[in-house]
């Protein structure tokens, strides 16, 4: 039988993202974002960490939609910003989800950084909330370094700017497929597969 | 014998505060601005401490003009923000020394921080270097927490939002003596009278 599952999340590449690596498991979900859900109280992400916000919104959107719901926080840890923008990268700016204005002024921050110091991770907390009550949360993280100037089309967020340790290209100039077999939220979102048979089974 | 001491800082508020706490002392010092020496090459604060920071200010500056040379290094340390702004307080929000810029942006980054989790600290490392090689930093600490809207004309930076543990007005709405007696760099200037007083002597 196919399982309703909510996507509590606004952000469509993110969307985009989960759907990309959950569809090929074979789960026989049926993936819904939040558009489907208009009336969706707005949820401020106020935990100190990803797992706790991730865990926030799975909670909130099966609690207001009665489906099992998966929500994911992410973002960059700059370790010469002491492991933030982290919890505030959308929002780094001060407005939320300017995704170049944040990363414009994180270029800006570390610009007196030297090379060797401008080491970086993106995390990412996936967790699911069934009406049961049941909660998971897994985590993925892609280890890197910031570059001075943003590079690629493609992925959102800081990706123009990141680079993943062993490559040269950032995480902006991959395609889905090469990001998602090392990305924070691709080894996040698979390593939800087995706990989401399960939970669902 | 009076001893000419250069203060390593071209911000003016910073040196008036250095020679506010350091003029009663009584060490018979001159205590000279870095515009005495209109030919200075700009130094970058690169160091990942305040302490690193302010040696290789004071360093930089005692070798340039061959003078006793004292600097500090400070800045506001946001839990929330794991420390930071931290080293990089002049330059939050990107340029340097803008203080209205650095504070609104500060602001909006922990606007979703509730009030208990919006502790804070200026921390102020003052470091002294003599053309013999002799070096020596001390630090001070002020520890407060971080209010929702500016308040006070006094002092500069980040004084209009921060509260001090025991008090319910800003620093920027404390007067000079009120606020060397308790700040992170009066402190550490207190700190580097005696050392001063014996280096010198």
């Amino acid at each position: 039988m196919t399982t309703k599952v909510v996507i509590a999340s606004r952000n469509e590449h993110k969307i985009d993202e989960m759907r990309r690596i959950l569809d090929p498991a074979g789960l026989d979900l049926e993936l819904v974002g939040i558009k489907e859900f208009p009336d969706l109280p707005d949820v401020d992400e106020i935990g100190p960490t990803f797992a706790a916000n991730a865990l926030l919104k799975a909670r909130d959107m099966c609690a207001f939609t009665g489906l099992p719901a998966i929500a994911d926080d992410s973002g960059l840890c700059v370790d010469a910003l002491n492991g933030m923008p982290g919890i505030l990268s959308a929002r780094w700016a001060g407005g939320h989800g300017d995704d170049r204005a944040n990363l414009e002024l994180l270029l800006a921050q570390i610009s007196h950084v030297a090379t060797e110091r401008r080491t970086a991770a993106f995390h990412c907390a996936a967790a699911i909330a069934l009406p049961n009550g049941v909660e998971q949360v897994v985590e993925g993280i892609m280890t890197g370094r910031v570059i001075d100037s943003p590079r690629g089309d493609n992925g959102f967020g800081y990706d123009p700017i990141f680079v993943a340790d062993g490559y040269e290209i950032t995480t902006a100039e991959m395609d889905s497929a090469g990001k998602d077999a090392i990305s924070h939220r691709g080894l996040a979102i698979a390593a939800l597969v087995p706990v989401l048979s399960q939970l669902l089974s």
